[in-house]
């Protein structure tokens, strides 16, 4: 087998950047062998060249300019790591607009901006995944969109975020109040300095809302889902909570009855004997019922550098494997239903 | 989008035919508007045409002539769902060479002759897939295959048979020996009146094989799988190991240590806090662990009509896409890590 060449441009190289940059160098000739094919990150977007990371790259593949990534005929594939809804989708879409496929980890720029990134792929031909954007290295969308394409979907529920998971955990392990322990995750980097974003759940609608649009083809903006955090729950609602034999699980769920669609993200009491109880600390699940398979779960990471660096890695083969085979744009592959 | 036509014969129409048969007639609208493509199952291969099956077929799809299925030049995929190494592997070699794409749930058959029927699905450019062969409805060598292609692997092990994950949930709830708890199985037709290949672990090491292929690129036949079955597990084994804070399961397990890999298929001890433990009855679980992804867990229905039936249908859509994409056959795709 003759072995092709896909060139990568990386914009944003924080933890997930040097995550994927590790994956990659780390598999790269595991990659190459299973694919025939050698993936290369020739091109970094990033600021700060010297910030201290526990990876070594040649100083010649940063730039501090995007055109260098958008001009540039070799590169096939741009992973957007750079988070926020912009410059990233403005980035994103000029990429496209270069005949780029495009990656992307970026939850709230995908929920935010769905239809027009899937335009803008389907105008120029090019792929555009985003499987690391929900649930991190768990691979729900492509499960959902590739082998599951034979079921009509009945519900989705999941845990979703794992800073939330993690405190909720700890306060039902340790016995600790709210704020103690998200001071602790802090310290450790499970949280943010500013924690709003997981903490009051929009992390989690972000993800719900492009887990709405996969499995039930409609479009709910994040807004649009009624959202509560987990800021206001205390020690002794987990208390009394596990001594009527349940856990308390930041729940983003979508159901479908009788053609109606609800949804919501919301503390929620999971039974001890629910395989989502199991799901603890940094750890998410996705839970889909459809109407062939039942339920099925998925358990894993739902962040982390390496992690996440998997599931982005995931996204860069298939389009190589689609490249490898001249492959004409296609709506499913492209990561949709519908 | 024109709307694209594959024509399916189907090989065998017992539980799983009818399930499959089932799972197209339910979703067949969802499918093609999702897809693109409208899926028809247009001949059966089966003897039986008047035993009592709940659903309705016409009659003349009905052939006893296999050369029906695989000279007729509408058909597009050939489903094999006969069960047994042969003829059933002769058969799907036979759909192949005649270029057809071949789709199957037999995990001994696959098993037996991996090597074997790959080479004749490159050699005549089509299509094999087998997703239904292990752990039933859950997409586990689609994910191996496809998202998760960007690691390393370390060790997967699973409970990938839920007549004896049943019959051991069972004997640990209702403490009832294993004697009881298997004629019960069977009565309820979780069993059957043969339970041979089940309960001496032999349809594990079948699928073990399976995944060790995908996973780690080497080929193990099952008879080369060290394999201990459950009849010899009694009651006090599992009260003993309750005692302990351990639930006895059926484990196929392999695993890649300094270069080594061992496998192995039997009762094995799972700590009650291990998310193995929580799988119970007919369920199954396959725990992977990759050198970015960390560990992953899939869980769901390993066996039943409907959810083997999803794993055919998103093997046969998949074939499908690859179709109207007119794409070369790629060994990726085909299922393989070689």
């Amino acid at each position: 087998m003759e072995m092709k060449t896909v060139k990568i441009g990386l914009m944003g190289f924080g933890n997930i950047g040097v995550g994927t940059y590790k994956t990659l160098e780390m598999n790269r000739a595991v990659i190459a062998a299973n694919t025939g094919i050698d993936f290369e990150i020739v091109k970094i977007l990033e600021k700060d060249v010297d910030r201290k990371r526990d990876v070594v790259v040649p100083r010649e593949k940063f730039t501090q300019n995007p055109d260098d990534l958008f001009l540039d005929p070799q590169i096939d594939i741009v992973i957007e790591l750079l988070g926020g809804i912009q410059p990233a989708t403005d980035f994103m879409q000029k990429a496209m607009n270069n005949g780029k496929h495009v990656v992307t980890a970026n939850k709230a720029a995908v929920a935010a901006n769905y239809d027009e990134l899937r335009k803008t792929a389907a105008d120029n031909q090019v792929l555009f995944r985003y499987e690391a954007s929900v649930a991190g290295g768990i691979p729900i969308l492509s499960a959902l969109t590739g082998p599951l394409l034979g079921n009509d979907f009945v519900e989705v529920l999941g845990i979703l975020n794992g800073t939330t998971n993690y405190i909720l955990s700890q306060m039902a392990d340790a016995g600790l109040a709210y704020e103690d322990v998200l001071k602790t995750a802090q310290e450790k980097g499970f949280a943010e300095a500013d924690p709003t974003a997981d903490v009051e759940g929009i992390d989690v609608a972000n993800k719900l809302s492009i887990l709405i649009s996969l499995i039930f083809g409609e479009r709910v903006a994040p807004k649009d889902i009624p959202t509560e955090g987990i800021s206001k729950i205390t020690k002794e609602d987990i208390e009394k909570a596990s001594a009527e034999g349940n856990k308390i699980k930041l729940i983003g769920k979508a159901k479908k009855e009788n053609g109606t669609l609800t949804y919501s993200v919301k503390p929620t009491m999971i039974p001890f004997s629910h395989p989502l109880a199991g799901v603890n600390n940094e750890f998410n699940a996705v839970f889909v019922k459809g109407n062939a398979v039942d339920e099925l779960m998925f358990y894993g990471k739902g962040a982390g550098p390496l992690p996440t660096g998997s599931a982005i890695m995931g996204d860069v083969i298939e389009i190589g494997k689609a490249m490898a085979k001249n492959a004409a744009y296609d709506q499913v592959v492209a990561g949709g239903r519908k």
